[in-house]
């Protein structure tokens, strides 16, 4: 069932002790650059270095003391690894994360450093589910999935609700759509905060399942997508889909050349880094496809977590 | 004269229109990897992307009128420059900028579009000075010094204000030191308000003439130091030395490789772009030379503008 804002409340409030309340950013450069009034809800600054943080915790934190005690797990080699082992580790719990064996050591490392117990597995789909289901079968742990979950996208949304508090007279929130669980949540959030306000996602052209999705009115799964924003590759979920079907006013594509500029631009100006797939909600106004001018646009920087050594600007 | 408390609370209160207040960040990596509990308040979110937006908006703001009227001068290539010029921008008055003529043109274009007049001159100290008294004589504007002066040294003292106000039971308070502006703002500003909290100076070991000045008991010069923290090579003024030497605990230098794994570990583990000058307040910690441990230490970030083609720990 889709969470509804009294869900998102109570996330809000569960999750407090853990979670950083992220500051809201402006720049007046960037705002004349786009020619909008733009609010940076700044959730590359959360823990972990990404809005899965909230997500994860609210998981962690609902369970029944009988599951709690036995752990959560996850396959995932991104943002959500670390969030859940994390989240866990302030629970007092176990985590277990399914990784495929070619995942970066950085992230190998980053998921071990939070107290994550990780099995690798052949980097395949099948691969990864197999091995999850046998660490199910083994430890009785919690699956909480990236972004098809209740209570990840309940989380997920209370960045919405802090944005909304700071900056109650927003026009338009706009975030990245990977497989949807941050839009989905700001898309409750918002429209049940405050009637009118319209929802936009951001996605790469070169993984525009969403768009397509929306368009042909089912799932449309992503087929082997390439994009610098690399937290976008996923697919919309049974969950996520009919909530940005209902709620969310569009899906806006962006350039990869688009999401440099604008993830150059943000670390020049606003001093912040943030990472390829958190600059496609700032393509869209950068880009300019459709007309914000004027408004004001709170923005959700969905993370942070790039590779210093290697700059998409830098030859 | 040195400037004292209630002049730090005035220009509060006359910049606060104009300035950011920016956040104050936690992490927690940062705090295991040193061991103490720090607070970075984050001037590189400041206008201009460095405190300096500070100390000139409050010299800009005292003028009378009919100072005011003739606008504002000074010599720099660095980012007191490019804080006058928006703060007379803003003030709706003009700013004369010299800078020399070998400055970086990203420099020049930044002083130039914050609407500062530039008069080129020869790089050397001496054509600096020469071509500033021109421009006074011609246009009557008033020399606002980058650190040798009151009202600029009260204004950089309102970031240990805020700070201060977040959190009031700091034990330490780290900046960064080259004029001494901020450093002298903030140790007027730390002492006055918290009986015995330590307020510490840190210094790029290639460019230690703080550390030597205090030493020696008077201001030696900095003698053409090279270092990465190139908003750190002036040398202490007269105004700053005094007050530095009665209100400073003392400085600690950090050594160029500190520099570059502090400023490359917070850009990592806090998403924040800093300058290498603003990363010697981290080296201070991050290099142990003092035991701060288990302190709660505030760090003033002094800004974050670097050259995003060339990072120091690419080859």
């Amino acid at each position: 069932m889709s969470p509804n804002l009294k869900d998102i409340r109570e996330a809000a409030q569960r999750v407090k002790p853990y979670i950083h309340r992220t500051p809201v950013l402006t720049n007046e450069s960037l705002d004349k650059q786009v020619g909008a009034q733009i609010f940076l809800k700044c959730e590359n600054l959360q823990k972990v270095g990404a809005f899965k943080f909230r997500g994860a915790s609210n998981a962690v934190f609902s369970l029944s003391d009988k599951e709690a005690a036995r752990g959560v797990c996850t396959h995932s080699s991104g943002n959500h690894a670390q969030a859940l082992a994390l989240a866990a580790r302030l629970g007092g719990i176990p985590s277990y994360i399914v990784m495929p064996n070619n995942a970066p050591l950085v992230k190998k490392n980053a998921v071990a450093g939070y107290g994550g117990q990780i099995t690798f597995c052949e980097p395949t789909l099948e691969a990864r589910e197999t091995t999850l289901a046998k660490v199910v079968e083994k430890t009785g742990a919690t699956v909480i999935h990236p972004y098809n979950d209740e209570r990840v996208i309940a989380g997920q949304g209370t960045a919405a609700l802090e944005l909304l508090e700071e900056v109650p007279d927003l026009d338009v929130i706009i975030t990245p759509v990977g497989g949807g669980g941050l839009l989905s949540g700001t898309s409750i959030a918002a429209t049940e905060l405050k009637k009118g306000i319209r929802v936009i996602g951001g996605e790469p052209e070169m993984a525009d399942d969403a768009l397509r999705s929306i368009k042909e009115g089912k799932i449309i799964p992503s087929v082997n997508p390439k994009s610098l924003a690399d937290g976008l590759l996923s697919s919309l979920g049974t969950l996520t889909f009919p909530i940005i079907q209902q709620r969310v006013e569009q899906i806006v594509t962006v350039s990869e050349v688009g999401i440099i500029e604008s993830m150059k631009y943000v670390w020049e100006r606003a001093k912040i880094i943030i990472e390829p797939s958190a600059a496609v909600a700032i393509g869209v106004l950068w880009e300019k496809k459709i007309d914000l001018s004027g408004l004001k646009v709170g923005i959700i920087l969905s993370g942070g977590n790039v590779d210093l050594e290697k700059l998409p600007w830098q030859k």
